[in-house]
């Protein structure tokens, strides 16, 4: 054993449990590759984004943001069909996530999710020290039954999961919302592309109930960073003390309010997309490949042995798609729904190595 | 008793310790009024940073920001003169302090700082749920001796502090440093007005020691949120596991970055700022005022049983200045530094009330 250097002798001081933690890996980002890897929006953002952002002024960048994001949440009770004390403002969803983490879970409580899911829901329960329990999904992705009984304080439900892309209907979830004895987070990062699918318009009847958004899928805003909690008034009054006091930059706030102005943008991308899965899927389908049925923008296909040799062969052609070196997922590509450009591209390449 | 709203029926779950706390109070934000009560800086950031927001390019938006933030860590690197990889940075340096507190503090830990300080420090360790301890300043604001004595795995300590503006000697700091069995954070949001101040050119030496900077004050970016941590490389390398995967936004990136490329305007902010401050004093001082020597650009002036009449006085004529209703600062105005102008007013106003 060599000595430690002089510069780690600071890390005696971490909590053990951080220390030992992997921590979360995003998906990669290469520079001039084509990224089919971390779903993405394949179109720019609205128009009225940059005109937003070109018209800043300097008192809005010296001065501090509104510290509640007032006039943000405001435009997204009227988009859709809340109230402003019922939403609150993350820099990103991740940071809804952390603040329902911080706020919810003390020594002994546990958080459960179905099986595979988003991994980030793992990471939080280890830097809030606390337990998360994994549930197989049942048969075809559906709802695992054992939920409720599982005693857990948070619930974690991506709908449409993630990487799956599959949906859980919303009656199901209702149900499930009943059914516990704790809140229920169901995650809608990619909800816009499954229409009919969310709970939100049932909000107020599930005091128990939290929503996610993202802006970094269907407004095509990830490098802005923003995300919205829906919840019952008095849970985002408390939300409102654990959140850091500014946590959504002016920049952002503009950003966002500027893309929920635009629905018609909205609309475009949403159907783009869609139109574009659709063609994914039927030229896929041709390579023998299936996939469980996606209310996404992308898809997780059934590959094979190959999966990994694929992952690596289109990377070294400059395009990127997700694949885990782990059990259960490493026959699986998850490919984004990208520009019709992309998609030739990616077609063509598979058809040399798939 | 009223019975409990149905909406309120998930507030239940809360943990208990953050149903009954308060919640940090940032300082008001009140619209068409002189704000010289949150310590902004009084004059606007750098073209370069309106240059950079208006070049900002569609995949920029479109994409996931770099996590790490590489290229920003680069530049402050050059400009501190420290490595990239003992960098962090942060959603605001209150960000900072959030990752700090997750990654050092478990259950049984506690911190501690000098009193009064930036109440933030408080109300992170209530969230975290560890204790705090407070340790009156000596005499003159002077460093309390007791510090390394208390077994506290974390000493905050903001230099020049807040909300006094008083300033604690390099050299004892560094003191305090190698006698701590702990870390020691030096939040120096203000040290760019109080020159030769900062610890950071003595971060090698202490492999405990923790610096932090924010764009809020002297760089007139309160509104982009973006905050640097300083520390030895496996600090770092820890804290990246903790802090959220994209925790700081494309635009705040290149705003940030293009406010360090312009060091000719930051010496300017600076040279303004102080130049204001001197003014400020000298007129202060003929109302009889005191104040404790300031590094800061705000003063704490000594001003008595009037205070919070004279606070509301000048509310109510659209100028806001800091006042705390409780005690041992009850009987003190934090102003900060404006442009000539506002001191102008916030003078003519005085003559009236003070």
């Amino acid at each position: 054993m060599t000595a430690p250097s002089p510069s780690a002798a600071g890390l005696r001081f971490l909590r053990p449990d951080i220390a030992a933690m992997r921590g979360y890996t995003p998906g990669e980002q290469v520079a001039d590759c084509i990224k089919l890897n971390t779903n993405e929006c394949a179109w720019p953002p609205s128009q009225r984004v940059f005109a937003a952002l070109h018209g800043i002024g300097e008192a809005q960048l010296r001065k501090y943001p509104d510290p509640r994001a007032r006039h943000l949440r405001e435009v997204a009770a009227a988009t859709y069909g809340v109230r402003a004390d019922q939403v609150l403002a993350g820099n990103g969803s991740d940071d809804c996530l952390t603040i329902l983490y911080r706020s919810l879970l003390g020594p002994g409580d546990r958080a459960a999710c179905p099986w595979p899911t988003y991994g980030l829901y793992d990471d939080l329960a280890a830097i809030q020290g606390v337990a998360i329990e994994h549930v197989d999904w049942a048969k075809d992705w559906q709802l695992p039954s054992v939920l409720p009984r599982l005693g857990a304080k948070l619930v974690l439900l991506a709908n449409p999961n993630n990487p799956s892309g599959t949906v859980v209907p919303v009656a199901e979830l209702r149900r499930l919302a009943d059914a516990l004895d704790g809140i229920l987070v169901v995650d809608e990062a990619y909800v816009d592309f499954c229409p009919g699918g969310s709970i939100l318009p049932h909000l107020d009847a599930h005091p128990n109930l939290i929503v996610l958004r993202t802006f970094s899928k269907s407004y095509s805003l990830a490098g802005a960073r923003l995300g919205l909690l829906f919840a019952a008034a008095p849970l985002v009054d408390a939300f409102m003390k654990v959140k850091d006091s500014y946590n959504v930059n002016v920049l952002t706030q503009l950003a966002g309010t500027a893309a929920l102005e635009d629905q018609d943008h909205h609309r475009d991308l949403l159907r783009r997309t869609l139109a574009e899965r659709a063609r994914l899927e039927r030229e896929l389908a041709r390579l023998g490949w299936t996939w469980p049925p996606s209310g996404a923008n992308f898809l997780l296909c059934e590959v094979g042995s190959k999966a990994g040799d694929i992952y690596r062969g289109l990377k070294d052609r400059g395009l990127l798609v997700r694949w885990w070196d782990r059990p259960g997922l490493d026959s699986k590509l998850r490919i984004t729904v990208g520009t019709p450009e992309q998609t030739d591209l990616l077609l063509k390449h598979l058809q040399e190595l798939a």
